[in-house]
């Protein structure tokens, strides 16, 4: 798509950080740039993340240079960042396949490389693991390639995260030599919230930063000799020099910085200081910006955090056009419809303004929408207690991210019975992001809930109807999944229906074989379903709508009526089919014989593909529904692959 | 148990906070008084939880002297020490029953009274439900009673909670009107850890207390005027006229103190003001004595945390002798003496050291046992990264805390397929502390993850065989659940053996009817057979040992074997059950008929009671068994019953 590659003479010779260890500081910072030209040409290619990695690149770099990887563990936090490193170490060939089915992962992976030593992609989760290898590495844990320093690098956004905050605490602690870099660009993915990022804020903002920059070189030569009386002078001095960094250094670890994250010289000099010198948790309060060194990127809103592929000179990203609005913002209308009517209406998202369309909410609605940073055990808890306080708080959350709030959501939500509505976005199968982000579990780990209504939306009509659904019901929780991307361009109605509550919907009358769809496959269902009646095979479909309560009525009479009942979901055993059986058990259905199938994910985790290739790995797609179907009635399945 | 009642003048006219509006802060000092006289005769009657109680009595009688419950909401974090705030809050009368079957809860409770706004056992979460009902409040949110102030009372253990970290940094930012009283005890339920406790000690370490409580009072006086040009330089005199704070103000919030938690004067004065006068959120740091007043308390190490019914004079615990050594022993015993052999063991805790066994572990290896503080998010990717570094980590939590974790476990362990051993205490029914600590979930939300390997003990035998399974099992995760209390009573092997992974056992041979147990209440189901075997029927009694893998040649084997199969465990629909449901009906068993039956919990929260009576609450006891094969035979239930 962007045919010139950049020029770059010194990264050509890096097959590997140990090819960087002869370089001058000079060709270091030569390399950075090369760096971040080779970083710029991939991402316009692939599309993927960009802003995050081009802030980083002298950081990257430098690290490789210093510091010994593998050998030394460098744990990127969520690791949208990661593009540069991948390129350093060994993986450039393969970068054109990034977050393509086969190819390299979007995030870091430890099965993908030596140089990956903890896999991310949900934040904040990179001191915990630099902590456990940094305690590994002192009782003599003796993995792969040995175990020399342990290095996060965390953003800022990152630190909302609860998480962060206990393996801090922990590492203040426990004292173990531990290295964090926090990589602070005043970002996450959405402009940064919450006071922990006014106060990194203040810890620059008191003097221009040019300034600073000699302060912080001669600060780290100041760093504490180990256990000698000079140490406390130098702490002093150091606490003095440098602009803040007290709570940290409040949390037991020494504080450097801030520094410029993308001066070379000044990153070698204290990340050489630091692999020297430093004993116990230490943090460097490194400044970049998202997006550095390409001019759209620096002066795009969200710095090309995640962008199509696009045209490097002009900066211009090629989206597919779309047919179809997506779940999200339908999603988003409804809930902005909804809300100008009834001001109790409330909305909270963990960092995820624009993903969850919440964007929108808080644009027309700027006090009763709630960015409470990447804490989602916060968020739900935040949301009971307004939902306690006679408000209707809408969590907007996608699925894998709602894992973070589960145990909030036993306990505060659903032991309490308090009305909170959560909306999960990104349910079932995600594409480029993988199995890191599929939104496999929450049919599962919400149904067995007690008091608890669980609904899943066929298509984007549907999902109006469970806004509108989710905002009535006052006397207990709610939630209501979709998935991610377009819709199935069904007319929207203008106001959505208030559903009954455990109540499925009949598609279609047919005979012998009845489909019970959970969720967004029904249009696949459907597309079966085409396929079946050209063979004379015309089975009952139904919509259930709710995992729970379910519509035992209804799936007892589709029981009654039929030889077969097939279940399809967007997720994983445990979840609506298991309820349905457990149903059916209990009735004494199967005493009888009934050919019952519950179509759910397999017992694997699905790596990054489009979506629909992601389905049929999970063999749910169309023809494997056709398939199923036509075992279950023991027609031979060969003339139904062939369709 | 203890006859003569304390004299309590003053308590008896208190039927309600009201009721105390006119008490003199003289009258208001007796009530503390005679209230902690009333705090130990209730619970020397009943057992429960009494020195987090007697440290807040004072805190608790000011509070609701100053404040306007139940319209301004009080919320006490995890609320072990909300005695005190039920004897005063209408519910005298009933304490005698707290933690019984009917009676009060051990926690706040939403539906035991008006004044429990949010209920709580879990830690960390009274922050981020304040932050709710300020937020309702501001928003017009008009619940029963009204809404004014929000006032949350956290302990400084619960303080190591990531979500508490989260809800500061939100309300922080928000910088709505919201009040957080800091228990801080230095004390959790054992004695602190972590870098925030230190940092707490040091906050107060710096000058005498005594000093302290002149500029404390002064200080209040000093609380910004809001909006106004002395606030600045009133906000800098406090910051100078108190030890430290800067870290709460880091996080946007007023500090006051520390103060001393013991001096109603003191108390009292500085909650009217802050009442009058504070603007945004204020942190309130109050120094407390968990078990004051009480001298067998306060000199007991853990400061009579958790106690049995004792007697008042002595101090001594009645506790009831136990017959056989419970679950969390023997895991502990087995886990030290693999240790032994196995210098890659490790152990991680989240601050229960004691409740988990680690307490021994610890004393036997102290550098290889990590109490991490409240902080499950974080234990379970510390103990990924040192799985990561060729350890053997074993996370050992309760069930219901285990929840706090579960993204962690997805997304770090289970993905990544690395080798954590969970240990997974007080699973199922536990009794006295009722539904928050039910550990009824695990089962349905492991047993879906990829590649984890899901055990339960059927018996303390099997819990020693299944630590050392997980010792062995070094390519994929790992968890063991067991229950709390004491085990059966078998003979407990010397050494463990590695068991076959997915292979379950057959206990007894019998016919037409199988039933197939995952846990501990195999004993059980042995004794539902025993009564059958009366009847002339003679159930197959299995063990499954595993939920995943599942042993499919025995499950297969027993559904043809049999006109009928049940399944027993001690969790929610989605676990077990479902996993033996997905497979019958995956492989067509159902097409012809087999009567399968699965128990699983009821689909409400139980109650506390003793463990017994709530399993007979879940239809999980040997009648319920005998019942439910008789039923499924078609034989007549009210014979069974009479058994």
């Amino acid at each position: 798509m962007n045919a010139s590659r950049p020029n770059t003479p010194l990264l050509d010779q890096v097959q590997s950080p140990e090819d960087m260890k002869q370089f001058s500081d000079a060709q270091l910072c030569q390399l950075a740039d090369e760096l971040r030209q080779e970083t710029i040409s991939v991402v316009a290619d692939t599309g993927g993340h960009l802003g995050a990695g081009l802030g980083v690149v002298e950081l990257t770099t430098a690290i490789h240079a210093v510091f010994d990887t593998p050998k030394d563990r460098l744990i990127w936090d969520v690791s949208h960042q990661c593009y540069p490193h991948k390129i350093l170490t060994g993986r450039r060939d393969q970068m054109r396949t990034i977050r393509q089915g086969g190819g390299l992962s979007g995030f870091t992976k430890r099965n993908e490389s030596p140089f990956d030593p903890f896999g991310a992609a949900h934040s904040s989760t990179s001191i915990s693991a630099a902590l456990g290898f940094a305690v590994a590495r002192d009782l003599g844990g003796a993995p792969e390639h040995g175990l020399g320093d342990a290095i996060a690098v965390i953003g800022d956004g990152a630190l909302s995260g609860g998480m962060a905050y206990e393996a801090m605490n922990n590492a203040g602690h426990l004292g173990k030599r531990l290295i964090v870099v926090l990589n602070d660009n005043d970002m996450s993915i959405a402009p940064p919230v919450g006071a922990m990022s006014s106060y990194l804020s203040r810890l620059y903002a008191g003097e221009p930063f040019q300034e600073l920059k000699a302060a912080a070189k001669g600060a780290v030569s100041l760093l504490p000799e180990p256990f000698q009386d000079g140490a406390k002078r130098a702490r002093d001095m150091l606490k003095h020099m440098t602009v803040g960094g007290t709570l940290f250094e409040q949390l037991g670890f020494s504080y450097v910085g801030p520094i410029d994250g993308h001066d070379m010289e000044q990153l070698l000099n204290v990340l050489r200081t630091v692999k020297t010198r430093a004993q116990g948790p230490i943090l460097i309060h490194a400044i970049t910006q998202k997006g550095k060194g390409y001019a759209p990127a620096e002066s795009s809103a969200d710095k090309y955090h995640g962008v199509s592929k696009f045209d490097v000179i002009s900066g211009k990203q090629h989206k597919a056009p779309s047919n179809a609005p997506s779940y999200t913002s339908i999603f988003a209308q409804s809930l902005i419809k909804a809300a100008e009517k009834d001001t109790k209406i409330t909305a909270v998202t963990a960092a995820m303004p624009d993903g969850t369309g919440l964007d929108l909410f808080a644009e027309r609605f700027p006090n009763r929408c709630f960015d409470v940073g990447i804490a989602e055990q916060h968020a739900v808890t935040f949301c009971g207690g307004m939902a306690a306080g006679g408000l209707k708080p809408f969590c907007a959350l996608y699925s894998t991210f709602l894992q973070r709030g589960y145990d909030q959501i036993v306990h505060d939500v659903a032991i309490q019975r308090l009305p909170v509505r959560f909306a999960i976005d990104r349910a079932g199968l995600v594409g480029a992001d993988g199995a890191t982000h599929a939104g496999s579990f929450d049919i599962a780990f919400l149904a067995n809930l007690p008091g608890f209504v669980v609904m899943a939306a066929a298509d984007e009509a549907e999902l109006v109807h469970m806004v509108a659904t989710a905002v009535a019901l006052d006397d207990r929780p709610s939630a209501f999944r979709f998935p991610r991307g377009s819709g199935t361009g069904v007319d929207i109605p203008d106001k959505g229906s208030v559903l009954e509550i455990g109540k499925g919907r009949m598609i279609a009358k047919g005979s012998k074989v009845a489909i019970l769809s959970f969720g967004a496959r029904l249009s696949e269902v459907e597309k079966a379903c085409e396929h079946l009646g050209a063979k004379g095979i015309t089975p009952t479909i139904a919509d259930a709508r709710f995992a729970k309560p379910l519509d035992r009525d209804m799936i007892l009479q589709l029981a009654a009526d039929h030889e077969a009942l097939i279940t399809v979901e967007e997720g994983a055993v445990g979840g609506f089919g298991s309820h349905v059986m457990q149903l059916l058990s209990d009735e004494g259905v199967f005493d009888h014989g009934l050919k019952f199938r519950s179509m759910v994910f397999p017992d694997t985790f699905i790596d990054q593909d489009s979506p629909a290739k992601m389905y049929a790995a999970a063999a749910m797609n169309a023809d494997d529904i056709e398939a199923k179907v036509l075992d279950v009635l023991g027609v031979g399945q060969i003339n139904a692959r062939a369709n």
